[in-house]
């Protein structure tokens, strides 16, 4: 691991300077920093000399506290160094990060409360982070947070890539408007969901992506976020100014901190190339390195599951339809009368046990195991599920035995119904019967309003949890997958048996009447700035009534869009979502899915343009096998790819699995065609994508 | 076990019959139940052919439902049945306990809504039991409460013996007023306490014991509370009709059920004898039998412990003063400055044992041993105790080692601050702690707001939490005296292993600036009605600036009704509170603490009086030992008692602890006098009781 440190250190005297600057490593960006008239802090942004965040203030709203933590300020110390290093994740798009930034860390002093607050900032080439500390201190000690105050003044009236601000969900499909456009949007975006909850028209959703009218574009996130509650962004349609409004409790406060303690990380992604936002690493270079000794049980993982017929309508989770509800523990499931749609049974799970290991598959999910799911949902519901007790259909042992013998791995699914307390009732338990029937990872979901009713997903209390789980998860050397979990902000680099979260709407929203086309060409711009996502890909039969004659909905996609998918949407963790049925019928194309690499050495975004196209070629790890995909909006699309990202003088053999000239994600999605040729690095390919299609490519060394 | 059980069984129409009856098997109380004319079931209560409650309505009322669970009722079925079985109490006031009622089950249905609701009365000879039943139905699955509206419709301007109505605390002074002048005397009543919320300036705590203005006495309370939210009673001034006003959630919510389900019996105690009040067993009653296999390591238990000195003052729980806040895992305690005032280091704790060796003592508490102390109150804090680390000068395995060596065993604290999501985490690390280091006790703490935030003491959350941590305590056979938790209601009959509460104003508040000299002699009629208080009495020196100067509080009580409160406020479990060397002073009254029975074969409620006097005798299980004991009011009496519970042709010896001539519990409490004598089931004795006085006597089998 390369590591250089140059620590310069500077202090200035109590009445010294009021502004201060801080400037990227390559000199693009410059922030500078002041104090406001009534000692209030703020910083601006300048990109290759020009502005682009407007002079922004800072601070924090305390709750019972006349002074508050937002002016009165006066700078006491000032202090720079610079960082220089370069790490290897446990998995990732590339393997090496460098972590690369010149840091300003400015102490500010409130005289007049005699109390003091640290704002450090670290500015990357392709952005800034920078977050409030509160040192131990005598007159600050339990403190709670009313609101936080942190501005990010736009320029212009960008345009913006957004979800509606919520308290609860993030599974909305994208709205493309300018930011003075947001709240006459808002109610056409909000979309019903099991648990929702909307507290301004004009507040939207991290990551934020916007582009200039100069064609800058910017992100807004948060990164590490850890004992604290979720950052939406409040737009102030007036002056084109965000605030960070943070997720209340059941009692209305925003946080509770004990000095010493850190805020998240607020970023501020600036580049003139999109693909510069996609590639940057800044999320994870403000996270705290590894904290896992023995990685040597995480590891990605390719599955398929018995999930998508549930999700279509085709089978159900629970077993039967005999009572109006169930009580655990009290019911009678033994002698219940099957519905006989009972997706999880043993059989049936063989049956994909054998397709994953016909085609080299790591894992098998299954949902519906477990007895609880005739009242699982919309009940507020607190004693769901025991994470334990499998239907009379499910054999826990010999599905066990059966995976071990055809060495495939079962992957466990905890549905908590967001009964958090109950979750963590059993999750020892739960966790143990994992570690004995040889489940290494877990799919965790948390559908429906929290409870403790009165709290929120994105609040500081679920947030607490969903970390519990994953630490706790470590112990047992168990992956986690959340699903309608808090989105992530990086946390991975810290705990890399967070393996995935979905914490968006997915693949399973196309069954729900259908997502967006362009819905994955804006994903890896705002969703995945912050982790990887558990998009579950990979379907081929579009028409959902195909599958279940009650269901309608079609997938807004064609077939060699959702093999690109593989590859930009990235994941260590990729399922092959469709029926086993569905891919037999197409085994060419299968073939991409079962090629296509989990981990990575290098990732090139070769070109991507919010809403309207991505194209990224990558590494397969310790190997010198490329993956190429492009996914593409409405608009069709020719793309000329170079392939100078091979070694030269090698042959290389292509597969191309691209769009048909007539495919089109509604009117014809399943036409594609695939060629083989041989490609060097001198290459170039040129390649038309459909409405809502994409192709993707498998690039082999040749012997 | 004697049981006796006839089962008659009468059908009614469904257009029949709108009133029922239902008596005691003695016959003196009579209930008559009645549809109203909207249909809202009523009851009415006679006794001696006197109406002690007037024509009460019942009922509750759902959220967002239209119909609730009020009216519209027509009586469909009717099933009266009687029931008579002793059974044994693992410990208790008595060896057997006779359980005798008449039973009433009223089937009411809704036509509109389609849906039914049963109200099951049972009468026994000193009082009404009865409670609502939602059978598992179509119509009626799960159910949120908005209040529930059973009304105590009082025949006069009853005295009352009350407590302010709150949410969260129940450690008030008695107020004894007449109904009426409940919302007079409301915010006298109210003083701070560290977690405490009023909703109503007319409401009171359970159970309510009250006389008429003919002399008879009525308790309300409630019976097997869990899975539902505490009741208060809120008082119409009007018409003096009570009515049942349940804990919110944080959502302002009352109750989430599932049907099938039960509320908890509400149960309303009748006589013309206040001791038959002392002396019912309905509580117990109404509570399913014991579910604990094995009950040998249930065990009654006298202790003494490191916490008075903490309590007035005199010592710390905390070990340093050096830091504004703590941080478990984080905070260095091992180099931390010891603040020289810790009360829980090694050496004194052997003192301890020593003390509790010498004296026959079974156990020693010790509070403070763990780190977290330093700042555990007042600031919500969420991760505040660990429940298994301890301070540098706690040494838990020498400890554990010396205590055996002794035959001395050690009594846990747990702490909890009220941060319940913390303590069940640590739940199981904290049982098995106890379990490897031979505590077989528990005593636990519910100091301060509730987390999660928004919730309340006695709301359906935190009422599922106690019980959750009483049924863990069984799995690792581990006893539970729960203080701050939720007030009892007979579960101590399922679950043997709660073998104690505070759950009301106790002996520390007497250094806390003191209580009403009167004040245990309320107590029995009240918070014991529901189960044995954990009252650590004991108290020797009453001046507690003798203690700490700075402490100028005064015990309102005199020593010889310090002695008087091992008989008369029933608890298995039984502190000598006070500093050994105050012992040490008064080794001859000492001897009663050492004497006293903690289990019983018999108990005699003698003579008793709410707010007066209470007289006792009780007769030690497995002995021919019996012990007597006298708690007085302020006014000076003197009580003759026969000894007539003797056995006859027997003589015993008596030993007298009582008040001297000019005894006085503020002017001149430590004046005793100890005098004996031999008795036979023929003598009486005539003693009299100072102000806040008492007296206490061992009456041992001469051989």
């Amino acid at each position: 691991m390369k590591k250089i440190i140059t620590v310069i250190t500077i202090c200035f005297s109590f009445l010294g300077l009021q502004a201060q600057e801080l400037k990227s490593p390559n000199g693009d960006l410059e922030m500078k920093f002041s104090l406001q008239e009534n000692g209030t802090p703020a910083y601006q942004l300048f990109y290759k000399g020009e502005e682009v965040i407007k002079t922004s203030t800072l601070g924090l709203e305390l709750k019972d506290d006349e002074t508050s933590l937002i002016s009165g300020f006066e700078i006491s110390d000032s202090k720079t160094s610079n960082f220089d290093e370069t790490w290897t994740p446990v998995w990732g798009e590339t393997a090496e990060i460098r972590n690369h930034y010149n840091e300003l860390a400015i102490t500010l002093e409130q005289t007049s409360a005699e109390r003091r607050m640290i704002i450090r900032f670290r500015m990357f080439n392709d952005g800034l982070g920078f977050r409030y500390e509160f040192p131990q201190q005598k007159n600050l000690v339990y403190f709670v947070i009313k609101e936080e105050h942190t501005q990010f003044a736009m320029t212009g009236d960008h345009t913006a890539y957004w979800l509606p601000g919520d308290y609860d969900s993030q599974e909305y499909d994208y709205t493309t408007s300018k930011l003075s456009e947001i709240s006459s949007k808002f109610d056409e975006a909000w979309v019903g969901n099991a648990s929702q909850t909307q507290f301004s028209k004009s507040a939207v959703q991290t990551s934020l992506m916007m582009k200039t009218e100069d064609g800058i574009y910017i992100n807004l996130h948060e990164a590490a976020l850890k004992e604290y509650s979720l950052m939406n962004l409040n737009l102030d349609e007036n002056s084109l100014v965000f605030e960070s409004w943070l997720t209340p409790d059941a009692l209305g406060n925003k946080g509770y901190l004990q000095a010493p303690a850190i805020s998240p990380w607020r970023t501020i992604m600036v580049s003139d190339g999109a693909t510069d936002i996609l590639a940057s690493n800044i999320t994870l270079n403000l996270n705290e390195p590894n904290k896992i000794e023995d990685t040597s049980w995480i590891k990605p993982m390719k599955y398929v599951g018995v999930w998508w017929e549930m999700i279509t309508g085709k089978s159900t989770w629970n077993y039967t339809d005999e009572y109006p509800s169930v009580k655990l523990g009290e019911t009678d499931f033994e002698n219940a009368e099957p519905n006989g749609k009972h997706g999880a049974t043993t059989e049936h799970v063989k049956e994909y046990i054998d397709f994953a290991a016909e085609n080299g598959f790591d894992g098998v999910l299954v949902e519906g195991w477990n007895v609880g799911w005739e009242d699982w949902i919309g009940n507020s519901k607190d004693y769901v599920f025991d994470f334990v007790t499998p239907y009379p259909d499910f054999d826990v042992e010999g599905i066990q035995e059966y995976a071990e013998a055809k060495g495939v791995q079962m992957i466990m699914h905890h549905e908590t119904s967001s009964a958090i307390r109950n979750y963590e009732r059993h999750l020892d338990t739960a966790y143990q019967f994992m570690n004995k029937y040889g489940y290494p990872a877990v799919k965790s979901g948390y559908v429906g309003d929290i409870i403790p009713r009165g709290e929120h997903h994105y609040g500081q209390w679920a947030i607490n949890h969903f970390l519990y789980a994953v630490k706790k998860a470590a112990d047992y050397n168990i992956m986690v997958n959340a699903h309608e979990a808090v989105r992530p902000t990086g946390l991975r680099r810290t705990w890399p048996n967070l393996i995935g979260n979905e914490s968006a709407r997915g693949t399973e929203f196309q069954a729900f009447g259908g997502s967006k086309p362009n819905h994955v060409t804006i994903l890896p711009f705002t969703r995945l700035i912050g982790g990887p996502m558990d998009y579950t890909p990979g379907i081929f039969e579009m028409d959902i009534s195909k599958i279940n004659p009650d269901n309608n909905s079609h997938v807004n996609s064609t077939l060699a869009n959702q093999l690109a998918l593989y590859v930009t949407m990235y994941s260590p963790l990729q399922m092959a979502a469709d029926l086993p049925e569905n891919y037999k019928r197409f085994p060419d194309a299968f073939q991409f899915i079962k090629d296509v690499a989990l981990d990575w050495d290098e990732s090139n975004y070769l070109e991507a343009e919010p809403g309207e196209y991505i194209t990224v070629a990558r590494k397969a790890k310790g190997t010198e096998n490329w993956f190429v995909g492009n996914v593409n909006g409405t608009t069709p699309r020719t793309s000329k790819i170079k392939l100078d990202f091979l070694e030269d003088g090698k042959k290389y053999e292509a597969t191309i699995y691209a769009d048909a000239k007539d495919a089109h994600y509604k009117a014809n999605p399943q036409a594609y065609k695939i060629t083989k040729k041989t490609v060097t690095s001198k290459s170039t390919l040129k390649l038309t994508s459909a409405p809502g299609g994409g192709y993707a490519i498998s690039i082999f060394e040749k012997e």
